[in-house]
């Protein structure tokens, strides 16, 4: 049997677009003279849809596309996921599936048994899960197919009840469809293929693993498909960050060693794919606007709308104020130039001392109207942003990392505009990183930005160290509360924290949800982003 | 056997205060010589904890809460909802469960069985159901005790497969228990008793509904607890939006018939339950500032802001502009008067010269920006708003309605700045209602507030129905498509709207997620708020 893996980009709700793309694969596996070709989970709608599911008419125009696919099948067998309607009579009556169409029809649809309901993820809230495990016969094929959809391989990191691969290997499958959409953070690549090898040589069975690919609001997700043999050796992996597609022949027998990209390496691809599918997927033609301050989190995101974009469609927007530093405006201005970026000048000193005037009505005459008067500054740079998107059709993009966000050390309303938070799930550590990254070949963000003390530049030698504990410390204390879900008690200190410090940190992350609440969402990086994922109170008084 | 219901109003998270608020019920209970005394469901960590039991100790922070409460239960019996963790081995450790303390010790515990996921309810994520239904012997009684939690009984609402109430009146149960946080919106009171009655009549068995009260977050539970007979009729109704407690001897033979307050006053006083405990579940003494622009809006909000916090704690600041009329600094004073509230005065010309002086440099000198121009002064207030809550540590109230937060018809970071959006569950038609309620006794929106045109007064001569369909028409459609479900396709039209009407208004309804992700928290008040409940891609292209 000759199999076709097709690891596709569809657009959440864009139906008939994204039937078009699989019959693009289908073309693909004929010319390929494949039998069978299969799909992501979910190709039809694009993952997750999330409520769409729930909207009248939705599943039923899904549906529709999913009859005319069918008729593709003529030409070559097609495996995808699907949504499909139950009969009435349970809480839930959609069934996330595994469909098998082939000759013009379908011949078998196997709904996922395991629902995952944590992080992101809440497929309990739309589907019912499968009762029963089935093999099912390709015509004019002797191999059994078992069919499953993501989750149901992940047996490995939940304690679920049934096991959906081991029953389908007991039924007979010859070979095992894994349908996924299945997003990405950083070491999840290697972690899935490992998992899916020792699966495979736990049950005696190949398993063909196929990935959506693509940015979906904050998820992205990275393909990396493949098929693993039954001794755990990997074949016909498919790229990371892009669509892809691949035929091997059973029995396997040319297995490949294809290491995935270094780190930061996947981190700068997946949020260059984030940025560049929000805004396709949208068609957002005009571009993004970003405000370069001279500091290292700006740089490196108008470094990676550039990249996601192209420079022609980046624009810079320096904002001098009155606490900004010389270098501040040639650092910015540098960036501007490394990146081929047109970059404009707005002095906000007009601004600021009209504001002063209002402060003085309204609180008295003061030289200093200290967190007020910061805010305040940050604020006019976020309004003049709004501005350039009002005028200009233009995205603003926040350059706020997670170590900010994660304590609030940024303005709502001020630093946190715009569409997306291209580095919210990013710790400043692997922000520099990433600086050091981009300019692997030649300066893209500027020496004195990556060696300068970060600051924002609010108050009079104002430094981030002043106002927060070193990056180090902060980063390893907020590792432990958000991706290890730590309480404060639990926290191991880092080498120079002291306890007080660390329940400091613990209790600002708990006490800034409300900002987090209203910033834009955060291309996810981690096991543990900011957004759908993690679900706090706003107001609770938990103190542990 | 003498019964006595409790619905408290515990804070997320307070485990110890919330103890303190359940062994002041058994007070009242030994007082009253009861032998046993209901609390809510979740009555230590409070409803809906969220991730925090995700978090590392606090489940087992909130067991040694129990193991303490348990030593008050010496003195009288107490059922009250709690989180157990289970032996290991599911895929959720967790339940939730109605447990019974008595002679000083747990005497059994019932899982809950129906957990909801749909809507704002996501308890699939961290629970695992009952697998059985028991009932209790409580010692010293005859009668035997069926315990159950909230959405045990709303069988009626979705197909499910177990019927818990059936289970326990079949397994001999004398006495059902109800531990329920249930959130209200309108119409909700009336139609939970006529299920629990119609559930009690049909199983023989009478029914102890016992509800949290007050408001968390974006949700605001009523209480309004009872006991209901076989008969289905009412005994010891407890009021809404208030905590409350009752005792009732079985069997029951007093039934009573309280009529609930008309509609209006439940919005109103859902209203103001929500923006009270949001402030003091926080502690933030200083209170509240709205910005007054002399329209319906700010008017209701900080009427509703003055019934939840008193007029000294409320600021309203009136920000005229360059296109403000008249009557609207007259009207907006007008509404500090009659609140008794201070109002200051900003003018935001200078501002808005000099952003315009920006603008030119930045677009090009011209006479008008159009919605540049437009926003900027949204944003100007938003800003000044919020250095008067950096300043004096007051809360912003942001003030716009369901009706244009549907359509986008606002500016971020300008009208919608804020720690919650209290009328963002509120169509502009039932602002209307709330005005004239609010009017009820004496002047508080002033006449010419609710007769003139709804204006967000940005450019000259702009009213609301230059820009959107006029309210009745936006509002049926809206209803439709947000509390309904129903696609583009699907809506009926109400009389003067046209199909093209109305899929633009359905289409600009989905285009505009983007911004209400980034809105403060809603009130809930309907049966689909924007929020935790309603979750939409922001990128799709579904046009259904």
């Amino acid at each position: 049997m000759r199999l076709a893996i097709a690891q596709i980009n569809p657009t959440i709700g864009a139906l008939e677009a994204n039937r078009k793309l699989i019959e693009q694969a289908v073309d693909n596996a004929v010319e390929a003279s494949a039998d069978l070709v299969v799909l992501p989970e979910m190709a039809l709608t694009g993952y997750p849809p999330m409520d769409l599911l729930e909207r009248d008419g939705f599943v039923r125009d899904q549906v529709r596309e999913l009859e005319t696919l069918a008729k593709a099948s003529k030409r070559v067998a097609i495996a995808l996921g699907a949504v499909l309607p139950l009969p009435a009579g349970r809480p839930k009556q959609l069934s996330n599936a595994a469909v098998l169409l082939a000759g013009g029809e379908r011949l078998a649809a196997q709904p996922k048994t395991l629902l995952p309901s944590y992080d992101v993820f809440d497929e309990k809230r739309y589907f019912t899960p499968a009762e029963k495990r089935e093999v099912v016969r390709l015509p004019g094929h002797e191999t059994l197919l078992g069919l499953s959809v993501c989750e149901d391989t992940w047996v490995e990191v939940l304690p679920y009840v049934d096991n959906p691969v081991e029953d389908l290997a007991r039924a007979g499958a010859g070979l095992v469809l894994n349908l996924s959409a299945s997003p990405w953070h950083l070491s999840k690549a290697s972690a899935r293929r490992g998992m899916l090898a020792r699966l495979a040589a736990q049950h005696g069975v190949p398993i063909a693993f196929v990935n959506q690919v693509g940015g979906n609001d904050e998820l992205v997700f990275d393909g990396a498909s493949f098929v693993v043999d039954p001794q755990g050796r990997i074949h016909a992996q498919l790229p990371m960050f892009e669509p892809g597609f691949a035929v091997v022949d059973l029995p396997l027998d040319a297995p490949v060693d294809v290491p995935d990209p270094e780190p930061v390496s996947q981190l700068e691809g997946a949020l260059v794919l984030g940025i560049r599918d929000y805004f396709a997927k949208q068609g957002l033609p005009p571009g993004a606007v970003v405000g370069l301050s001279g500091g290292i989190d700006s740089a490196v995101t108008a470094h990676l709308a550039v990249e996601a974009l192209g420079a022609e469609r980046v624009l810079g927007i320096a904002m001098p104020g009155p606490f900004s530093s010389e270098h501040s405006l040639a650092d910015a201005l540098s960036v501007g130039r490394n990146l081929g970026i047109e970059t404009r000048v707005v002095d906000i000193n007009p601004l600021y001392d009209a504001y002063r005037e209002i402060f003085g009505s309204l609180f008295g005459e003061r030289e200093d109207y200290g967190l007020t008067q910061q805010n305040i500054q940050s604020r006019i740079r976020g309004a003049i942003l709004m501005a350039v998107s009002n005028e200009e059709g233009r995205l603003v993009l926040a350059t706020g990392n997670k170590s900010e966000l994660s304590l609030g050390y940024c303005t709502l309303y001020g630093d946190t505009v715009g569409g997306i938070g291209v580095l919210g799930d990013v710790y400043k550590r692997d922000v520099y990183a990433l600086a050091r990254y981009a300019n692997r070949a030649e300066e893209r963000i500027p020496a004195n930005t990556l060696a300068k003390p970060p600051s924002a530049e609010l108050a009079h030698d104002q430094i981030d160290s002043n106002d927060l504990p070193a990056y180090d410390i902060l980063d390893a204390v907020l590792e432990q509360a958000i991706e290890g879900g730590v309480g404060a008690a639990g926290i191991e200190l880092p080498d120079g924290c002291s306890r007080d410090r660390a329940d400091w940190i613990v209790q600002r992350l708990d006490r800034n949800e409300y900002k987090r609440r209203q910033t834009p969402l955060v291309l996810r990086t981690s096991p543990k982003a900011f957004g759908t994922g993690r679900r706090l109170p706003i107001v609770h008084r938990y103190q542990g």
